[in-house]
This record gives structure tokens, C-alpha cells and sequence, in this order.
């Protein structure tokens, strides 16, 4: 047994790899039943909890199942697609320069003639828009005189009020005082951003990581630190530790729960070292919680400020996932630099449209938002479950691809010879739109990398297209396009 | 006569101000004819082009009054109120650090037992809110799923149209692809700034200026360098041109119509004087024309930019004054730096509603639009007239206001020994608000000054309200309040 509390491996993470290679290698076949907890336990001599947290993370990876009252069980159809390996960026900060091409993937999106992979937006079809629609509608009706007043700089009390309230499946108790309503994550997160940093400083980030983050980091002039990052537990503590020792970074900038692009989650436990790693640093953290409500378990839904009693964690979000991008409602939580965050709202924006935040405010309430998220929750693993299927069919022998267990995003790692550059343009011409990997780093990484959306309204046509990816992505590995 | 080419005033100035002493003097009395314009050029030796300028300065001045087919006369009441004098500022820049009582200004705004004179906000009574409720139903209804998109980053086309055809009203041909949609004036200023300038660099502005300005400044690390200004000419070309040449000026940040707080308005040779120097040193100027609508003379109207053929001027808006300040839309034109501002707006905060966006162009083409501005215009006129009797009534002796043409603002300069902090507090204490001259120099001045917002419904309790501050400020000229 490989299991040893020296390494700096946690235990239960030891321990479900040491699973998944019995599955891999045969020695358990779909079908199987495992040990029971309390066996496992007893085997390996660990705890039981460290078993239960092992076995939920090889169900996160679809390798196994629990069934209630039976015990855990071998999945059917494990797929068979290995996932990319943890990420290995430059161990140095650098300046960030996106390539225009990322203001092309954006513009492009409302292509109406393109096939899109190309950006982590939801399908209209998937979102209750006649919903929202009617929501807006009432809201103007009952705003009493709103249109004509400024806005209050936090924000409407009773979106507040909604959002401290969701903020319990987060793991958070959040005073709704605290709370400032924004017009979007991305407002929220270069609030806080512009608030804690000057030009220069350095951001930690997951890598790969969202160009959204990477685009204000460059437009505040700020500098990129990449932190190695699993394709499924997320962004390494121990590398950060190690970072943070040698290097001055000024704050950490993540998505501990289906982060853009990679869809990775941290375990639980992780989640709990991070935390106590920044506050005995006294660095702040940015936690992006946008596709937390995506997550399936209620372990990842839960937010690392959960863990986080000194202030040094600031949340951002927005609904636009799962209810609607177009409304342009955000938030943040700005934790001990609250003041600083609000000075700066007022001076660059001051407070947003009442309406929209009325009308969201309806829409939270609203006990169908639970059933919309699970909803959701079902779409995306139908959809990446069968893309998955797709890209083992079509693409190359030794492409990598994420696992994720929710959200709308795969990351592919083709063979390294691969340009996703040139694939991107060859996509394009047939009209197919992907983002091509080097777009998710400072560091000019992964280019051979590519990240494919799955969310449009998916049929034949989409799994045609993304066949047709595989096929060029063939064609470019053999040298017959250049 | 006083009129001489080698002095610094421009000549139409220099006859302006011959021509109201002799008023003041009661060399002219009310009622009296002017000379014609041909006369007046003839015995002054100047062109005909000059008299009219100086004439239309003295009209603004509400000294004289234009009969069609008759000439121009001599007001029948003048106000004398006296006037501030030319502002003074110190030659150097400051950082810029403001009270958080500006905060607290802003903030008491929608205190509902308050009397308001604090903030620049126009009346909802005054605003066409219904209209605007009824075009935001309809933007909802015909929205096609709008909100189950991302916005496109520039915004809504339509919009874009409406305003680069409202353009022509300011004087300038813009082309909506070059527009950019907002959420409000503060953005469109802040966006501009952030992409012109860096933490440190100096922007030039009106003396006294708005404090949302320096809030930005304060935000964005700028310093300030507060220009002469004139209170009924505004920003001194002159001394500006004098600050280029001996500090490094990285821009200047201003309102040429209706500054705020002076309610100056530059006279339009003014403005192709500030546009030749601005082109000839290369330096950007962002020009706010938020209350260009509100202004009653064609001429006031105009934008600097209309005199600009090198893009080194870069507009912002909004309809907040004259339409909605709830609906949170602006807009910018960057001349020669659009794709620098493209990338920040994309970069923190993307698209914005286009509900709003769609209602907002509804409005715009609406030929109510200007029926509604001659209403604001009239309504301003006679709050100003009204709120200038009851301030030369019982405010103390030597008490100096200002006499814009069009706003809703007074900028009131008291007795040198009252400090307008305490008159502040001594207010606050009977619910009435009012604005402290210090919130509008980076450079502490205006200690004595106070700001005056008259756009509430504006009443009997108004009246009184005013009275009592004039009340306020002799007490404590006599000492007896401390």
C-alpha cells in the first residue's frame, strides 16, 4: 500500500489515486463493489473520513458511484480519455499582453452564422429568460419613481438581502450590509482588484486561468504568477505555499470551484489549508464563486470564505450562469476591504440600475431557482458527457481531456505538436469558433491547447463540428495542413 | 475707451465688461436701447463679429435682453448680487485627497426628511419618468431575448445612432461606430482617464471643479492642477497655456457648459482658443457635456470637440439631467484613443443592459426630447432667478453668487471669515443639506464657498429653507453660532 503521512500528498488524495489505478490497471471492473468505508479504513489504516472524502473524489471523476444503502460501486463506462496532467507554468511573475485575438473570440460570439465553442457563455435555451422577461417587467411597474432617482451605491436591500441569503449554500453568512451589487463579475472582480493592488504588483492565479481575469490584470497593469493546478483537486496549495515564500505576491486570484478553463474543483479539504495559508501570509484572495451553483456536490458549492474568519477572503459573483447574462447584475463581499472597495465603486461607476436588481431580486427568491439549478446541473453533464464521447471518437490518439463535474467547459490538450493557433484559423474558416489555449496564460503556455464550450443548443450539427475539430486537428498532426 | 489689441483679454471681453459697467454705473439704465452693432463697431473700433460676442455675453449675463427687429436692451432687473471673482488656485499640483464627508453628502441624498440643496441631481418632478417607465416596458417586450445574452461591448446600435444624431446639436458629426455606451457619465470619465493617464501623471481642471472628478482623480492616483477660472467664462485659456509650458500636464478634465460648480460656460472664441493649444502641445482633453443640453444658447451648446479635427478630444455623457438618472446610461467618443478605451471597458466591467439601452434610444428620437429640454430650461431659468432674490434677501452683506444661463446650480462665496464646514454642520442640524466649498479643490480652497443645488421641487419650504441658511451664515459672521 502507497499510503504515507510523510509525503506531502494529503491522505485521501493518496489514497483515490491508489483506487483509480486498481480500476484503471483491471484489478476492479465496472460493476464492483469497493470496500465498505469502515474497511477501507481498516486496510489502509486511515481514517474514515479520509476514505469518505477518497470516494467522493472518484465519484467527482465518474469512476465510481454510490448508491444509497449499498455501498460505492465501479461506474459502468468510465471513460476512457486521460486527463491532462497538473500544469507545470514558469516558477516567475510576469507582465500580462493578451494577443488581440481575444477581443475577436469575444466579438465573434454573436456571429450568428458561427458554430461556437468559443466562449464560457450559457445557451439562452438553458435559462428562463420568459421568466426574467416577466420579472423586469414587473419591476418597472412597481419601481415607484426609481428611473427618476440615482441608485444608492450598494445596490437595492432586497437583492441584498436574496443574495446573503443564497450566500448559506455557499457555507458563508454574509450581512447583507456588506454586500455591494455591481454590473457583472467582471466589474466586481476589477474593483477589488484595482482596490488591493498598484500597477506592478503580482497576482497568483490557477493556470490555466480565464483570459477574462487575465485582461484586467493586464488593463491595471498588474503581473501574473501561475500556480501549477490539478486537472481535477485545483490550484496547488503546496506550490503556492512555496511561492508565496520565495516570491512578493500581493494577492491570489481564483476559481476553487469549476475553474475557468480547466473546470477544476478543490477538495474540501484543501479549501481549509489555502485559507490558513493566506491568513498566516496576510494576503487577500479574490474567490470568483460564479459556478458554484453549478457544482453538483454540495462540497464544492461550498465557498473557500466559508473557511475564513479574518476578512481576508473577497467573493465576486453574478447570476449571468444561470439565470441571465443580459441582466448585468453582480456582487461582491469585499470582507475587511470593504471601504476601500466602496470609495472605489462610487468614484469609477457609482450605483447600478434598479430595476435589474428588483427583478433578480424576484427571481432568487423564487423557490424555482433551486430546480433551474438542477436543471442545469443535468444539461451540462448530458453535454459534456456525450462532447467527451465525441472528442475519443474523432480526435488524436494521446489527446487529454478534462473531467469536470459540472459546468460547460472541456480543456484539451492535443499532441504537443499541435499549434491550436493554426487550428483555431482553420477551424474558423468553416466557420467553427474555438479559443485556442495560449489565451489562458501570461506565460505564453499551452499552445497546444484548446478550450471547447459545450453549452449552445447541442445537436448534430454541434457534434458534427466538433468531429470536424478532431478531423483538422488529425489533419494538422500529419502536416497536411501547415 | 478701454478696448486694446495688445492686452491678453480677448477684445469681444474687453468691451463686455466696458459695456456692463457702464450698466452698473448707470450710465445705462434699464429699459435703454444699446447702440446697433454697426455703431457700437464703429465708435469702438472693433468688427461687427466682436459686438455680437460681446453683446451675447451680456445677454447670458441676463445684463441685457434682444428684441428680433429692434436691438438689444438693457434688462429691466438686473440682479446686483456681485459676482466671484476669476478663481485663484495655487500654480502647483496637489494628490488629491477628499473628505469622507463627500461621501456622506452623496449618500444623505436620498434621506427622505432632508431639504436638499447638496447634489447635482435634477427632480424627478421635472423628468419625463413616466415616459421613461413606459419605453422601458416596451424595450422588455421587444427585447427578442436580449437578456439571454451577453451585450455587445459598445452597445446597442440603435442608441448609438440616436446619440451620434443628438451630436448635431453639439456640433459634432460622430460616428456611432465610434461610440461607446456607459453606464453613465462617471464611467465614461473614469474609462478615459484610466486609458489616458498613469498613478502620478497631473490632470488639468476648472478651479473650483465637480468633486465627483476628484473622486476619480482620487481613485486612479491622478494629481490635480486647478486652472483659473472665470465665473462666467470659465476655464482661463490663458493661464492654462501658461501651466503647459511650465508643469507636465498629462490632460485636462472639463465642462465648458455649465461647469460644476460655477455654472460657467465658455464663450465660443474660448473654445477654438483651447482646442489650437491643446493640439498644438499634443495633450488630450476629456470634455464633459452632461449639461450641454441644458444650456440655453446655441452656442453654449457647442462641444470644444466641434473645433477638434485631430481626435485629441474625447467626449462624455449622459441623459441622467435630462431624461433619467436611474436608467444608467452614458456614452463616450475617445477621438484618436478609442481602441484604448475599448479595451478597458472590456476589460472591468464589458457590455451593459440593453434594455435600458434600447428604451433610452426610444426617448432620444422622440421629438418630445426637445420640448422636454425647453421645459427643463425654462423651469432651471426661473428656480435660479427666484433662489438668487431670496439669496440677496437674506444672506449676509458682500455674499457673492454666481448667474449661470441655464443648471440648476449657485456657487455662493460668503464672508471670508465664515467657514462653510461648520455652516455645513450647522445646517445638517435643521435637516437642510447643502455642499462645502472645500469638496471642490484638491487644494483645500473655497473654505468660505458653498454649493447650491435648486432643483427640488422647489417651494414655500424651499424658500425658507434657503432663507435659513442665509440666517446661518450671519450668526455665524457674528460670531454667535462658533
Amino acid at each position: 500500500m502507497h499510503i504515507d503521512v510523510k509525503r506531502k500528498v494529503p491522505l485521501y488524495r493518496q489514497l483515490a489515486d491508489y483506487l483509480e489505478s486498481a480500476i484503471r490497471l483491471g484489478t476492479y471492473s465496472p460493476g464492483d463493489r469497493l470496500q465498505s468505508l469502515r474497511q477501507c479504513a481498516q486496510v489502509n489504516d486511515v481514517s474514515i473520513s479520509t476514505v469518505l472524502e477518497a470516494y467522493r473524489s472518484l465519484e467527482d471523476a465518474q469512476l465510481i458511484q454510490s448508491r444509497p444503502n449499498s455501498g460505492h460501486f465501479v461506474a459502468k463506462l468510465p471513460i476512457r480519455l486521460p486527463e491532462p496532467d497538473v500544469s507545470t507554468p514558469p516558477a516567475s511573475s510576469a507582465t500580462v499582453e493578451l494577443p488581440t485575438l481575444v477581443q475577436m473570440v469575444i466579438n465573434s460570439e454573436n456571429a450568428p452564422d458561427l458554430i461556437s465553442f468559443g466562449s464560457g457563455y450559457p445557451s439562452t435555451a438553458q435559462l428562463p429568460i420568459g421568466r426574467v422577461e416577466r420579472a423586469m417587467l414587473r419591476a418597472v411597474q412597481r419601481s415607484s419613481g426609481a428611473l427618476g432617482r440615482y441608485p444608492v451605491l450598494s445596490g437595492e436591500e432586497v437583492l441584498r438581502q436574496a443574495i446573503a441569503r443564497r450566500g448559506l449554500s455557499l457555507g458563508c453568512v454574509l450581512n447583507p450590509k456588506d454586500i455591494v451589487l455591481t454590473s457583472g463579475a467582471t466589474e466586481s472582480i476589477s474593483l477589488c482588484l484595482a482596490a488591493l493592488l498598484r500597477p506592478g504588483d503580482t497576482v497568483a492565479l490557477e493556470s490555466p486561468t480565464s483570459f477574462g481575469f487575465l485582461q484586467i490584470l493586464e488593463a491595471l497593469k498588474l503581473r501574473a504568477l501561475e500556480i501549477p493546478t490539478h486537472p481535477r483537486y485545483g490550484l496547488s496549495v503546496d506550490a503556492l505555499s512555496l511561492l508565496l515564500r520565495e516570491s512578493r505576491v500581493s494577492a491570489v486570484l481564483a476559481t476553487p470551484t469549476l475553474s475557468n478553463p480547466m473546470g477544476t474543483s478543490m477538495p474540501v479539504a484543501e479549501r481549509k489549508r489555502l485559507v490558513e495559508l493566506l491568513c498566516s501570509h496576510r494576503i487577500p484572495m479574490i474567490e470568483d464563486v460564479i459556478y458554484n451553483d453549478l457544482a453538483g456536490a454540495e462540497t464544492h458549492r461550498r465557498a473557500v470564505k466559508s473557511f475564513d474568519h479574518d476578512g481576508w477572503i473577497l467573493l465576486c459573483s453574478s447570476y449571468s450562469k444561470t439565470i441571465a447574462p443580459g441582466l448585468r447584475v453582480g456582487w461582491l463581499h469585499a470582507g475587511r476591504f470593504g471601504s476601500q472597495v466602496r470609495m472605489l465603486k462610487s468614484a469609477f461607476s457609482g450605483g447600478n440600475c434598479s430595476i435589474n436588481e428588483i427583478a433578480l431580486s424576484e427571481l432568487l427568491t423564487d423557490s424555482n431557482y433551486n430546480r433551474q439549478l438542477r436543471r442545469l446541473h443535468k444539461i451540462n453533464r448530458q453535454l459534456l458527457f456525450d462532447a467527451r464521447q465525441t472528442i475519443g471518437d474523432s480526435f488524436p490518439t494521446d489527446t487529454r481531456v478534462t473531467n469536470p463535474t459540472g459546468g460547460s467547459m472541456l480543456w484539451v490538450e492535443l499532441p504537443g505538436t499541435i499549434n491550436s493557433l493554426t487550428l483555431f484559423t482553420a477551424c474558423l474558416d468553416e466557420r467553427i469558433l474555438i479559443a485556442p489555449g495560449i489565451l489562458f496564460s501570461a506565460s505564453g503556455s499551452y499552445r497546444n491547447c484548446i478550450r471547447l464550450c459545450i453549452s449552445g443548443a447541442w445537436g448534430a450539427e454541434h457534434r458534427r463540428a466538433l468531429r470536424r475539430i478532431g478531423e483538422l486537428a488529425s489533419e494538422l498532426l500529419k502536416g497536411v495542413v501547415s
